[in-house]
């Protein structure tokens, strides 16, 4: 890697008192009033901390990812307020924030995505967004034009450099985005700090991706980055925060907590003088655990719902997906339906009610073959004597989803779908049935990952999950004897051609000569082509990886592609 | 306007002998032998009338939009097969076609959106395109890097100007997205005549603003434009056609029918001549109706279905939907399902069998209601004695879900939503229920419309539309004596409202200064914003207006914005 500018980190710096907090907050999106309350708190709380300069996230003001709200006015008006009352605050301390701000020229994008500099009760400085990222989950080229100038800003004796999120991700890539790069703008001014305002979403790679690339810009600039992330959930896109301070000898001076809201103020000259590395531990199933517990949560408060129901087969998704909510809302705020059928094992039916009782949630049994009996006798002149097929296995799903549905419409809680990502991705599961629910909470887990997390649950919540539901062969029990390698081949196979297809991008030719079996690596990547309608109508999926079902992955349904 | 190329059109022309066919092709995503295939026909056919050069549309290789699939290394090879096949037709005739090429340099996106130029079994020229629609359903920056380099190309003495589709619709907006002119980079190379490969999608106001568009072109440069769109649907997407040819004089020398396939080869010559002004009616309704019929169709026949399922309530909207259900598929391979229950009319059942008698469709009937006291004495345990609410009315609605899944299921026909627009926005639908379906037929159609739709239908069918249907007023027929009013404002004052927060894209303050109610006007934005949810989980939706329900639409969930 060039390093042009690392010679700075040479010269010799002039003793520093400037203090910098960082404020890492979950912001809810389009909650102005919430927002701007969160951040005058932790500016206070600033100010008692003696801080110089308060830095909050990108697009602060509205929550990330606004979306298409940013095509109303109203909206935009409501986030230029929230800045006029920040800059109010502004006063004995510097406030750093990231808002939209409206073009004024005619040509081009009708925003920018903008870092405000507020201080004295004024707008010191707006600093654009230049590299605005327009894959996977982000639209941002869709609203915003990309900065083409750059200022640092002056503030108490130092240079500023602006920079939002993405801004910073354009080094060190073997295969960059863009063609510009911010911070080599910026460079010629000689700025002495960069800060950096982010909205960067979470998945079990990202800590230790962020880390690298902070060090990859010390590395090249020399310079003091503070980085300040969103936390917690909007939907189904997580923000684990992580904000920190990499200093200009390529440690990471201090790491924020993830998953968790916090203030924290830092020295410039201790930042400066480095020496020390804080960095946080990074397992993947851990990550993944904390991830999908806060977007849970954040999903119920957000909505004002406080109760979930799930729906309890006695196999291993519904297991862990219960246990999760539970943490997320507590035991008392969850509540489970056991819905055995003809078909369920007598293993299945106990096994859920231990898993309950475990829990400690309320649980209720509703049998469906006397259902499932009368939709036969009221279909019997239409179905005449077809032999029994994928029309009764579905209305068994569907009948547990309607009852699911009727209790949580009866009494408000609000259904959480079981689905693992490996069934997401073949199709496996029954349209308005087991894929009913407000919230996917495993349909970014494969199958295997779902072993591990029930493992790690198992450890952490002294093996609340009765180890039959871990052992025994996975079933969706809809005729008898049904096992899932019926229909598909062993989790073990399936999975990680499906990494390869749906993470890594690989097409059949490239995984075959992994050295997958031609045939199978076919069978599974027509299955997941043609079941994008499935998944075109399934609940949004909490984010975990870096490629989920949903706003991410973005899929033609009418295609002959594979299929 | 300025017209600063304005003064070209008065210069002498020499006699021109060139014949340029273009080429509306209805293609399929990923299907690239039935694209290539369908191209080495138009090219067959071209010769046969003579033509020099064939035009086909942008993307024609892949389909349009190819969304995620682009990013597969494999289907970019497919395509690359497809250009190459064409080159190797480019025998005495030359080729126009648009398909996407690699990016060779790392810094960028990866690929071009572009217009290969074949002649004598080479690739004579590539252009790239300029100008990368990122807004409501289009996502190309996600893909393609701009164009940077201009090049007319010489051919017969002509030079021409490669355009495709965004990179003409710069002109004449008063709010220009973009920057950059691609037109005005390239005449200083003095072009004779410009070609436009387009993939420009239906809805009601396209195909007069397209002609606009042409027009404002013709008027700024002074040349003739051949104008080449894609036909026929990709799931919800709808492409019209109206490929066209507009004269140095302003007219429309040509305009290809909408909605059917076709190749027309035009002299030069003549068309320099101009003097000829032929355009098609673009009346709303009935090119909503063609454009519905040519969603419908292409679903099924693109995934290679035939039959479709239809629950007919004895109401306007499943009536509408089933009338042109049997209009794009045949009245043999639509059937239809009753399924009264004890709140359902009299009227609804004998209107709902005359339809299906009218349409000559299959109608079975199943009442409800027995299935229905089966979930009720299941449930009694658990609903206690709560009284009759939104569980019992959401029950039926899923009872009726389930049973026309069933039928899917067991012989294969695929359910057609019929939810339209005005309950879509305020979420007046049961999600697992009513707004289940493979295809939204009138999900951007609003109640208002559908009225005017029937009548159209009625006028076209003779009458199809029992008048009961189209008289009585809107009701789901969940509880005794219901009517839509009973939740919703009257139709007539909520589809406004709708329109300008849906379509136009105003606040709150900017629509109550319309005139409209401030009470109802914030009602009804909430209604809209709580709602996402359900929108989030319901089938594709045919997009006729210029803002439908989808993926042209992207909200959050999880906001507190007017909710």
């Amino acid at each position: 890697m060039q390093r042009p500018y690392l010679t700075r980190t040479t010269r010799p710096h002039k003793r520093q008192h400037m203090k910098i907090a960082l404020a890492q907050l979950n912001y809810h999106i389009g909650n102005f009033s919430g927002n701007l309350q969160k951040m005058l708190d932790a500016v206070d709380q600033a100010k008692g901390m003696g801080a110089d300069l308060i830095v909050f996230a990108e697009l602060a003001t509205t929550g990330y990812p606004p979306r298409d709200f940013l095509e109303f006015d109203d909206f935009i008006r409501l986030a230029e307020d929230s800045v006029e009352a920040l800059a109010r605050a502004a006063d004995g301390i510097a406030i750093v924030v990231g808002s939209p701000s409206r073009n004024p020229v005619p040509e081009g994008k009708d925003l920018y995505n903008s870092a405000f500099f507020l201080e004295d009760g004024c707008v010191k400085a707006v600093q654009h967004k230049t590299l605005l990222p327009t894959y996977d989950i982000f639209d941002e080229y869709r609203y915003f034009e990309p900065a083409s100038r750059w200022q640092v800003v002056a503030f108490r004796g130092k240079r500023i450099a602006l920079t939002i999120c993405e801004d910073i991700w354009n080094i060190g890539n073997e295969n960059p985005l863009y063609t510009r790069c911010p911070l080599d703008e910026l460079m010629p001014q000689q700025p002495d700090l960069v800060l950096n305002l982010s909205a960067s979403p979470f998945d079990y790679t990202h800590a230790a991706e962020r880390i690298r690339i902070l060090k990859a810009n010390v590395a090249r600039y020399g310079l003091p980055i503070f980085y300040v992330n969103h936390v917690g959930a909007q939907t189904e896109i997580i923000f684990d925060g992580g904000s920190m301070v990499a200093a200009p000898d390529g440690r990471i001076f201090d790491e924020m907590p993830y998953f968790e809201e916090g203030v924290r103020v830092y020295d410039l000259d201790e930042v400066m003088q480095g020496g020390v590395q804080r960095e946080q531990p990074k397992e993947k199933i851990p990550l993944i655990h904390d991830a999908l517990v806060t977007g849970i949560r954040n999903y119920f408060h957000k909505l004002g719902f406080r109760q979930a129901i799930v729906g309890l087969s006695g196999g291993l998704d519904s297991a862990v997906t219960a246990v999760l909510a539970a943490e997320a809302l507590g035991g008392q705020n969850v509540r489970v339906l056991l819905m055995p059928s003809q078909f369920s094992s007598e293993g299945s039916v106990t096994d859920a009610r231990q898993l309950a009782q475990n829990l400690g949630v309320q649980y209720d049994l509703i049998p469906i073959e006397p259902i499932y009996q009368q939709y036969m006798r009221s279909l019997e002149p239409h179905f005449w004597a077809t032999p029994f097929n994928v029309a009764e296995e579905n209305l068994q799903a569907r009948i547990r989803g309607t009852l699911l549905m009727a209790l949580s419409n009866k009494y408000g809680p609000i259904l959480l779908n079981t689905t693992n990502k490996s069934e997401m991705a073949v199709g496996y599961g029954t349209l308005y049935g087991d894929l009913c629910g407000g919230l996917s909470v495993i349909g970014d887990v494969y199958k295997t990952e779902v072993y591990e997390l029930a493992e790690y649950l198992n450890e952490r919540l002294g093996g609340v999950i009765p180890q039959n539901i871990i052992a025994k062969p996975p079933s969706a029990e809809l005729r008898p004897h049904q096992k899932d390698t019926d229909s598909l081949p062993p989790y073990d196979q399936l999975d990680p051609i499906l990494y390869q297809y749906i993470e890594r991008r690989q097409g059949p030719a490239e995984i075959i000569a992994m050295g997958y079996d031609e045939r199978l690596v076919r069978r599974v990547l027509r299955m997941v082509n043609i079941n994008e309608f499935k998944r075109y109508q399934t609940a949004p999926v909490l984010r975990v990886s870096p490629k989920a079902f949903g706003m991410g992955r973005r899929m033609p349904i009418v295609a002959k592609y594979l299929a």
